[in-house]
C-alpha cells in the first residue's frame, strides 16, 4: 500500500490518481505483476478493467471473483479502493505462497473508473450507456477516450458484459467511509448490501413580498415554509424505524436578498435506505406531512424526482461467511448497510456478492485525511481471504 | 401624474426614471415650473434637491416643509415618491388658487436620489459621509458626479446642512408600499414612525459528513439547525405582542450539493420594529432560543450584525393632526408604523415629522404594476393640505 500511494501522491499527502492519467495507468501496471508474481493470468478487458484469473481444481465450477478500484477522486486519499485492491492482491499472494488452489477459478477485478461512474463494473453489467463515453472525466479526456488509454476497446464495450449467472460470488473489501465502526470501535462491518438511493428536487412556492411592509401574520413566506419541511424530513428520517438517512444538501432561495420575503425557496432532497420500499414510504410519509406545513406557512411544494439508483442487497450467505471468518479471527463485527455506492453494486446484478467494511478514522473519505490503521488493513484482508476459502468451499 | 409619468417612462407601462438621469432633470424642472406657477420661488439646493419657498405673514416662524421625492428605482411604478410629490404640489396649488397665505413659511422639498440612498434629505441632516459620492449609481454616474448634473455641488455638500430646530415641522404624503391599507380597505394610514432595522449575518456550523455514511442520529447538519432558527425567527417574531417583523431572505448552504451534509450555513436575520430597545429585545430572545436549536442539533450558531438604521418615530401632535385631517374628510384611518425607509426619517433629525400613508393596491411597489387609486391619490392629497393648515395655525 506504501509503493501504491506514490502512484499519483501529491503534495498534501493523498493522491491525484484519476481514472485513465498516466498514475492511474502505472499504477494498474504495477497491480498486474503483483498478481502476476503470484500466478494469476493477466490481461485488461474491453471496459478497461484489469482481470486477472487462476484456474481452480474443478473446471465445472464458476470463477470466484473479488477486488476493488484503484483510481481516485482528485485529491483523495490512499485507502479508498486501494485497501480492497490490496487486500484482494494480498490474498492471491498468500494463496500462492502456500500453494492453495481454490476449487472454483479466481478472478481478481481492478475495475475502471469507479469514482468517474464505476464504468468498469457497471460494463461487465451491461449499465454503461453510449452517451457516458463522450462525458469528460478529471483526467482530461471522455471515458470513451480514457477506455483506450487503458487498453479497453469502447467500440466493443458491449462484448465486456458478462451473462447473469456467469460468476459464482463476488467479494469486495473496502473502507466504511463513515465513522460508524470507528466511533463504536468494531474492527469488520458486516455489509447488508448498497443502499437505494432517490433524489427529489423540491420547489416550495410563497409569495415574495416586502420584509418591512409586510406584518408576521399576512406573510407567504416559502423560507419559512422550506425550512418546517428541512426539519420534517430530519425528524421523520430519525424518527422512524430502519437505518434509512434523508438528507437536504442544497437550498436556494429567491431573490436571496436580507429585506425581501422569499417567493420562492427549491432544494434537494435525498433519501437513501437498503430497501427501495422503504425509500418510497419515508418519501410518501414526509409529503403528506409537507401538506400540513403548507397549509400552516401559506406555501405550496412540489416534487420531481430526478435520480434513482438501485438498491443492492449483499447475499445472506456470505454475509454469515463473513461474519463466521471475523468471529474465526477474534475480531468484532456489525452487520450494516453500505450508504456510499460501489462496484459490487453493479456485480449484484450477475451473481451474490459480498462486502467487508474496515473502519475509516473519523469516517473521513475522498480527502487526504482518510485514514485506516495498519491493523484494520490486514483485519480485512484476513477476513477477506476467509471469506473466500469458506465461499470456494460451500456450494456456490 | 399622467404627464410626471411620462418622463422615463418605460414598455412595462412603469418608469425608468433613476437618480440623475435625464429622465429626472426633465421631470425635475417639469415640476419646478408647475411650484414657480403657484407662486413659489425654486431653485436646486447644493444637495440637488428642489426647494420651492414662498413667505408666510409671520416672518418670525420657521418653514414648514412638506414633499417627497421623483425618482424611481430601475423598473419602478407611477406613484412610489411620486404621490407625495404632486400631492405637495396640488397642496401649493390649491393655496395659490384660494389666495392663502399660511401663517408659517412654506418650503416644498422633493428630494435628491431617494432611491439610491435617501442623499438628498440625509444631506440636510448632514448624514452624508464623503465615501458615498464615489457610489455608482443606476444612472451610471457617481452619486457626487450626479448632483453635479441636478445642479447640486457634492465639494460643499457640507454647506447643504440645516439646524437642528431650524424648520418648525416636516410632513411627508407616501404610498403604504403594504397591503394592510389596501386588505383591510382603509382610506388614510397614520404613520407611527419609520421602524428602525438591524441586519445580522448568522453563521450556523455543523460538520460536512457523507449522506449515505452518516447515520441520522450522528449528524451534526448545520441545514437541520439553520432550518429550526428560521422558524424559530418566524415564530418568535410572530407571538411576540407588538407589530415587530423579522425576516430571513437570503441562506446559503456549504458545499450545497444532494449528497452531502451541510457543514456550514449562512443566513440574514433582519428585524423592524418602531422601537430600537424592541429590536434588541427580539433579537436576545431569538438569540437565547438559538441555543437551544445548537444543543439540540450539535451546531453552533455565530452573529455578526452588519448594518443598522436608527428608528425615526413621527410627532405625536402630529399624528393626531393628520388623524383629524381623514375624520374631517370622512375618511377611514389606521395608525401603523412604515415598515419601509422614507426621506421623512432624516428630516425627523431636525424636526418634527408627520407622514400620511395611501393604499397601495396588493401591496406591490417598486414594479411597474405599483397602483394606488385615483380617489386614494386625492384623498392623500387633501390629508396633507388639512394638516398642514392644521400645524400651520398650530404653535408649531
Amino acid at each position: 500500500m506504501r509503493t501504491l500511494a506514490t502512484f499519483g501522491a501529491n503534495d498534501a499527502g493523498g493522491i491525484d490518481r484519476v481514472a485513465f492519467s498516466d498514475a492511474n495507468i502505472e499504477a494498474l501496471d504495477w497491480t498486474a505483476e503483483l498478481l502476476a508474481d503470484a500466478g494469476f493470468t493477466t490481461e485488461i478487458d474491453l471496459a478497461g478493467n484489469l482481470i486477472a484469473r487462476r484456474a481452480g481444481t474443478d473446471a465445472e465450477l464458476l470463477p470466484l471473483m473479488f477486488g476493488s478500484h484503484i483510481d481516485s477522486v482528485p485529491g483523495g486519499g490512499n485507502y479508498d479502493g486501494q485497501v480492497g485492491s490490496m487486500g484482494a492482491v494480498e490474498a492471491a499472494t498468500v494463496l500462492a505462497a502456500a500453494g492453495h488452489i481454490t476449487r472454483h477459478p479466481l478472478e481478481i477485478a481492478i475495475f475502471s473508473n469507479e469514482e468517474g461512474g464505476k464504468t468498469g463494473s457497471r460494463a461487465l453489467a451491461g449499465e454503461v450507456e453510449a452517451f457516458e463515453l463522450d462525458l469528460l472525466t478529471a483526467s482530461g479526456v471522455t471515458i470513451g477516450e480514457g477506455l483506450r488509454r487503458l487498453g479497453g476497446d469502447p467500440d466493443r464495450l458491449g462484448e465486456a458484459r458478462r451473462e447473469m449467472g456467469s460468476l459464482a460470488a463476488f467479494l469486495e473489501l473496502h473502507i466504511e467511509q463513515g465513522a460508524v465502526l470507528d466511533v463504536d470501535g468494531i474492527d469488520i462491518g458486516v455489509v447488508e448490501g448498497i443502499v437505494g438511493i432517490m433524489r427529489w428536487n423540491v420547489t416550495v412556492d410563497g409569495v415574495t413580498n416586502h420584509a418591512g411592509t409586510t406584518p408576521m401574520d399576512r406573510r407567504s413566506d416559502a423560507m419559512v415554509g422550506a425550512a418546517r419541511f428541512v426539519d420534517l424530513v430530519h425528524r421523520t428520517a430519525r424518527g422512524t424505524s430502519g437505518r434509512q438517512v434523508a438528507t437536504v444538501g442544497r437550498l436556494i432561495a429567491e431573490p436571496g436578498v436580507p429585506n425581501v420575503i422569499p417567493g420562492r425557496v427549491t432544494l434537494t432532497l435525498e433519501i437513501r435506505d437498503l430497501s427501495m420500499d422503504g425509500i418510497e414510504r419515508l418519501f410518501e410519509a414526509i409529503r403528506a406531512r409537507a401538506e400540513r406545513i403548507a397549509a400552516g406557512s401559506g406555501t405550496t411544494f412540489s416534487f420531481d424526482r430526478f435520480y434513482t439508483s438501485r438498491a443492492a442487497p449483499t447475499d445472506e450467505r456470505i454475509q454469515e461467511s463473513v461474519a463466521t471468518a471475523a468471529a474465526e479471527l477474534g475480531l468484532s463485527a456489525r452487520r450494516m448497510p453500505s450508504g456510499a455506492g460501489h462496484d459490487a453494486q453493479s456485480i449484484a446484478l450477475l451473481a451474490p456478492v459480498g462486502m467487508i467494511f474496515v473502519p475509516s478514522v473519523r469516517g473521513i473519505s475522498h480527502a487526504p485525511d482518510e485514514h485506516t490503521a495498519p491493523s484494520d488493513v490486514t483485519n480485512g484482508a484476513n477476513v477477506l481471504l476467509r471469506t473466500l476459502l469458506a465461499i470456494d468451499a460451500a456450494g456456490f
